[in-house]
């Protein structure tokens, strides 16, 4: 008799943004004449860079001829992007890569949620609060996570609050945690990491022999150059860290499919005997067996924001939003709002006034606003009391969303 | 500590084809004037149909102006491609299918590779073999295929020979097996089933409450009427299976990446207590959270294969290739050999003359004859002593690969 891996069933219903779709296509199926803003999910708006599209119309031409077709790719990536990733990411920081250690994938969502297979399935985890749910769900759906608590908490899962109380800095935690994942700058808070910190994290996982799983899916919109765009800013971290990178916010990639992985050689594993295992050779033994590479079409379109055109055509792109980010930041100070992030970061994050929580205030500005965020309960139990908005709107939406929100309060 | 996923470490040291492709490359490098040709890896060699790059051209467009731009698709894929599926490949057939019920991928090897996750750890699995590789290696990498023994069997895994002794028709089995995996036309035979046999398996997973897992990449190069392309063109199918679906051979996309799943709603698994669990709505939770969907080009590229165009198009690559399957049967049995499949699929399977060993067999190809094959044992025991050939090489290259062959024989 075949039996279901029941551990799905301990997993919330839906993910957080399909509740939030859900909600929002019924306000709009009750209120068909009313214009709905959208601040709620973190797509992006703005057109693909003309190098980009360049690109592709370029890989479409080779694919329809006999002599430069290309058929199955390396299932880690071609050669191609996988340089100019080391050249143009990495090496201007002064972090030196082999071209084995860079994966190409279709975002950073798959690898970010596949990267948990490498490790037993017993180890415990850690992740700072609020986050991103694909950590947890994808760790939830092995068992990793072990049950939810009548708090809403994993049993097996070390929480590290960032709420406004602790200056969205998370504390090193005082107990055993075997893998911790980190986001920088984070999802959904838009806080960033200084140094300083980053370091005590790498050297916790030095010294207790844990793996960091770092985000770094928005580091393009850094603007402090005191903030590491890349954990192998700090040394050490080539023993302890995997690093996550996607295109997806940085050149528009989100209906395009493509980002990486770094693995470095020296990262590692121990097995219950305590021999050492090296997880590049796993991880490509995984992507062999499970993935059989990303569309050619797309890392051609990746490799051409790194020519000079793709990197200005790009930039102006994130000065956009990151205009966007200002403007809000700005104007719900103005309306005496507290809010964090926004200044390296896509995201700006809302304290809901007065506590309400946050899907109480979600549907109050859906419903008299007519502006979708995303609750940031859905993000974690210290996200409770806090909303999401992303600046990936266009200027006009996101001057309309701000002018009724100011109506609306 | 962070432990290692120790079951990895059980696997054999790589894929398959990467093992051909380093011997490949070794023997390339001691003859740099040899021409090597490969009828090795399953990879096609003619580009993609004109109507399908025009798609490809006019979706680049789209994305580089705002107004049509396109960021986060469904994770499930686009309406538009679910519709045309559904319409194309099975309402012809007599089936019906829900679009909630069809799930757009970036290739079968993604999904034959993670439908094991919606199973519990120790079901027992069944395999036909030789077999196509991702489906042990996917399973053993969560420890469901248990140890390997002396004979390089899995211990919690049942194999169904397929062999010129039962003229690979694999029987039925007389014990319990939770899930089945079956595909069809199959790789790497080329033989296929028929309506008859396939029901006896629907039939057995009915009656033993399991699972099939039905892979039907090969359905396109199907001549046969009396061949079932669709395991749902079996009554009761729809209780037990879920099918695989890839454009990869279909059009030549093994380089743009796109393929599908269809599970049906009746689809289900029992909880230890026997409660029932529909396998549809856990698949698109793993897949909301595990993957952000398929490239919006690769499924504006898939849509264009059902045009009348791109259908005769299509049509006309299968028929090309399904010309060097028949002139390799022809020659390989005037030459004396005994060769199966390529009738109804794009492979060649091969006993080695006099039985020798499948990787002796390649080696000696290799050396002698500078043809590339891929060694049957390494699709599994009862592989060992065959060999298989792909007609996805052009003409010239079939043409020539065969006179070598006929020279060195």
């Amino acid at each position: 008799m075949a039996l279901v891996n029941e551990h799905f069933l301990k997993l919330p219903g839906n993910y957080l943004f399909a509740d939030v779709a859900r909600k929002v296509s019924a306000f709009k199926s009750a209120h068909k004449n009313v214009n709905v803003i959208s601040l709620g999910t973190g797509d992006v708006t703005q057109p693909l860079a003309p190098a980009v599209v360049e690109a592709l119309h370029k890989a479409a031409d080779e694919m329809g001829r006999a002599e430069t077709f290309r058929g199955y790719g390396p299932e880690q990536g071609y050669q191609f992007l996988r340089e100019a990733i080391i050249k143009n990411d990495y090496l201007p920081r002064g972090i030196h890569l082999d071209i084995n250690e860079v994966f190409i994938n279709d975002g950073a969502k798959s690898d970010t949620g596949n990267i948990q297979e490498l490790i037993r399935w017993d180890n415990s985890i850690g992740v700072t609060d609020p986050i991103y749910p694909v950590y947890l769900d994808s760790n939830s759906m092995i068992g990793r996570s072990g049950v939810k608590d009548a708090h809403d908490r994993w049993s097996n899962v070390v929480y590290f609050p960032c709420t406004a109380e602790n200056n969205f800095v998370p504390e090193i935690p005082n107990r055993r945690v075997d893998v911790v994942y980190l986001c920088y700058p984070n999802n959904p808070t838009g806080t960033v990491i200084s140094k300083e910190e980053l370091r005590k994290w790498v050297n916790y996982a030095l010294h207790n022999d844990a793996l960091i799983f770092y985000d770094a899916a928005y580091e393009a919109y850094i603007q402090d150059p005191d903030i590491p765009h890349s954990i192998y800013e700090i040394r050490g971290a080539r023993k302890c860290a995997i690093e996550f990178r996607s295109y997806s916010k940085t050149a528009g990639f989100t209906g395009v499919r493509c980002g990486y992985t770094i693995v470095p050689e020296e990262v590692s594993a121990a097995t219950l005997e305590g021999k050492r295992i090296e997880l590049n050779p796993l991880w490509l033994r995984r992507q062999c067996t499970k993935f059989n590479g990303t569309s050619y079409l797309s890392q051609r379109a990746a490799e051409a924001i790194y020519t000079p055109e793709g990197k200005e055509q790009v930039r102006k792109t994130i000065a956009y939003y990151m205009q966007n980010a200002e403007l809000m930041l700005k104007r719900f100070r103005t309306l005496g709002y507290e809010v964090y992030g926004g200044a390296n970061a896509p995201y700006v994050w809302m304290k809901t006034p007065h506590g309400i929580p946050s899907w109480r205030f979600f549907d109050e500005m859906l419903n008299r606003a007519h502006v979708v965020c995303t609750p940031g309960a859905g993000f974690g139990p210290s996200g409770e009391g806090y909303a999401r908005f992303t600046a990936f709107g266009t200027h006009e939406q996101t001057e309309e969303a701000l002018k009724r929100i100011e109506r609306w309060f």
